[in-house]
């Protein structure tokens, strides 16, 4: 393909996309699809011969894109949102045409500095301690995920509660970690795939509103000290997955620090809540945290992937992570000024991420996004007070920011059919989770496009389908 | 940013990255920016309000692009190429604007399928073992990078070794794994982040072409049963990043299902020579392998991230991956008739990565992309004949593929200094390695538009700037 195809077919394309972003709404959120029925239409094997543009993408649209589920569609309220914006995409785009590598400073020092600068930003913009500032001894990098970065602050905190000697010797399985019962699967696979094992992560009780107990927490600290474990490693949450719970963070700040241990805190979905100042108060208490992270490609209209991972002793990660090989030496690490980001993350190459949220935060302005997760917020509210105005239903946990969890008052098999009843209408998107052994509707509220015309529509559609009780 | 800003703004993107790959062999390769330098132009903190387009790229242009390193550049000869094509930017393109989560089937079922069937076109391609295809009980999936491949690898081969007891338990200190002291520091780090350990991981020793030797390998095997140690992954590699060695994998393959341990083949630059029929042989004796991969990304002309990776049997891997919490049940799943990529990778979100690879193997069809790799390795070969023709310069390893390791005939401080005058002139980037304890130059050719006239104008550069042998 020559620039000049070039030109035209990614002016199809985004046109494409602009036509398809302003009116995702109108397509059913799920694909009705079964397994295997996309396959059945691709061809055994690619062509020897290059095609046109126009011939893939005409299959794109034929073939492809009825098995897409809609994530951007505004009448998304599934699992969490993964929202997008223009901006982003731009960002993305400019990104791939680069195509610069970041492992290294000196393999593109803008990509290594614009990412350095822009996290530090977000301390500011999320009131988080100074001790996550570039300029202290932490700072903050783009991972994938969430996930990638509980991988992360494990390997570091085993690192330094083994004086280095896990990552040499191999994990010492004396090593325990804890969570709450409630927090994300990709910590249980964090323990998994360190090697610290699944049994070694204790899963603390949590109170009536889903939020880990401090005192549980210290209790099974003490008790695995007794025994001659090594606790090493606490990871709370800002907004747990199945219902937006809030561990206690300066109860729990206080246990790690009393009792030496890494404090990691998953602020995956709700980080970007504190980008407000009345939700602030959500990283209050982060004194003891020793690293962070939360998920710009959730909420914060950047496309995935872009996980904000923040440490607040970048030495013990870099310790952990960095293996030098020859062939990646240069001067300017040597001289010991720059940040090598392959040291803070598990691949060795990097995209230059960081230009998609340097293109959001500047396109939209902080005031703009605040308005944003505001008006997302508002809904959620405005939905969690109609189901409590309907004796049909209840709410299963406190509804926070921007996710109501929610129950028809009958039995499990009545609001597992209604969310099945929904899911295959298609006008709307809901899933579902757990909580106290009870099978609960999830209204997540946080797509891009997402207004309370489309909340107002989703909860009328509820209703209609729900049964009385009986 | 609405639609219409959108649109215009996304043309002048296309226009910039459209003339930016027609002529990046004008620029300088290397910047030329001390650290900090960028940063210092970056204002302290972003804008309350919106700003338009044009000034955020104004910026871009101004501030950040004068610190990127041209890696597009057909000038660009370091480490290895993460080569890029029109095609594979408008894959990226529409992924960003569809902006899908391909976790589970069921959460986009095209985004799996499309990359289940592309990485089975690969199998074919590549005549990789049929074990390696969906059709049979292993199959193929889009990772990061060959690392995070290495780290799938060696934590599915920990869990068979221990019949799932380290990621239950914790990691088994008896278990040890093998790679050549050339493979990449990318088998290092996974050794370190699973919790296997740097130090029971052996690196085994080489022959004169810095191939592993597989009577070593063995013996190291053996000795460490006899010390009651858990022999449990080989990592070979067929064309090492310092050299682009090929490990004999017919013998290391028969050791390593004798010995009972698990196989992974890290081919990640290699690999797309095996397009073409010629080079197939280099995955001739694949029939012992457990797991293999390669990057798109480096040498398929397709942007960063892109990394194929195949299993034989998946069913370790995901057992050892796998962690169901309730809001990720889905009838699809349950039904156990579809892939969920999130088992077969570090990250639970996932983007639709396999849109670029399909783009980018049915716009160029698989003639044009051999013709290329072709072109590519006839340029490496004239090179080295080059070399060998200029008294003052001999080979350091035999030229193979793509890469050609040379030196100056004198000490190693000559080397480095020529490196970095190279590298300073900026017309040409090259890097270096070491091999056999000598400071070597590495040609690295696989640059999208590099033809002979670039290597002909850098190998006279190169002759103009060496000195005489002392």
């Amino acid at each position: 393909m020559r620039s000049e195809e070039f030109r035209r077919s990614a002016a199809a394309v985004i046109d494409w996309i602009a036509e398809y972003l302003d009116h995702a709404e109108n397509y059913p959120v799920a694909p009705r699809v079964s397994p295997g029925e996309i396959r059945a239409q691709l061809p055994p094997s690619p062509p020897e011969a290059g095609e046109k543009f126009a011939e893939i993408f005409a299959d794109f649209e034929q073939v492809l894109f009825p098995g897409v589920m809609h994530w951007q569609s505004p009448n998304f309220f599934g699992y969490f949102p993964s929202n997008n914006s223009f901006p982003s995409i731009l960002g993305e785009l400019l990104s791939a045409g680069l195509g610069v590598q970041g492992m290294l400073w000196a393999t593109s020092p803008a990509c290594t500095e614009l990412e350095t600068h822009v996290l530090d930003w977000l301390v500011d913009l999320l009131g988080l301690p100074r001790r996550f500032h570039s300029s202290s001894a932490g700072g903050g990098v783009i991972q994938d995920s969430a996930s990638s970065s509980a991988v992360c602050a494990l390997i570091a905190a085993c690192h330094r509660a083994t004086g280095g000697r896990a990552a040499r010797e191999g994990m010492d399985r004396r090593l325990t970690a804890y969570a709450s019962s409630q927090a994300h699967s990709s910590i249980i696979k964090a323990a998994r795939l360190t090697g610290l094992g699944e049994e070694n992560l204790r899963l603390i009780d949590v109170d009536a509103d889903f939020a880990m107990r401090p005192d549980a927490l210290d209790a099974a600290i003490s008790a695995d000290r007794a025994a001659g474990k090594t606790p090493a490693f606490v990871a709370a949450t800002i907004g747990t997955t199945s219902s937006m719970a809030i561990d206690p963070l300066a109860e729990i700040g206080a246990v790690s620090r009393r009792q030496g241990v890494w404090l990691h805190v998953d602020a995956a979905m709700a980080g970007t809540a504190t980008l407000c100042p009345e939700y602030r108060h959500l990283n209050q208490h982060l004194d003891a945290a020793d690293s962070y992270c939360f998920n710009p490609h959730k909420w914060m209209f950047t496309n995935f992937d872009c996980d904000c991972f923040f440490v607040a002793d970048r030495s013990s990660l870099i310790d952990a992570m960095s293996v030098t090989p020859e062939y990646l030496r240069n001067r300017a690490s040597a001289g010991g000024e720059v940040f090598d980001y392959r040291d803070w993350q598990i691949p060795l190459g990097r995209r230059f991420r960081a230009l998609k949220l340097w293109f959001v935060l500047r396109s939209f302005g902080i005031e703009e996004l605040r308005r944003r997760i505001r008006s997302h917020i508002d809904c959620a509210r405005q939905f969690a007070e109609w189901v409590q105005a309907d004796s049909r239903f209840e709410l299963a946990a406190p509804p926070r920011l921007s996710l109501v969890c929610f129950r028809h008052r009958s039995d499990d098999a009545t609001n597992q059919r209604l969310l099945e009843m929904l899911q295959r209408d298609g006008r709307i998107f809901l899933s579902h989770t757990r909580l106290g052994d009870r099978f609960v509707l999830r209204m997540s509220i946080g797509q891009t496009r997402t207004t309370i015309e489309h909340v107002r529509a989703a909860w009328k559609l509820i209703q209609e389908f729900a049964p009385p009780v009986p």
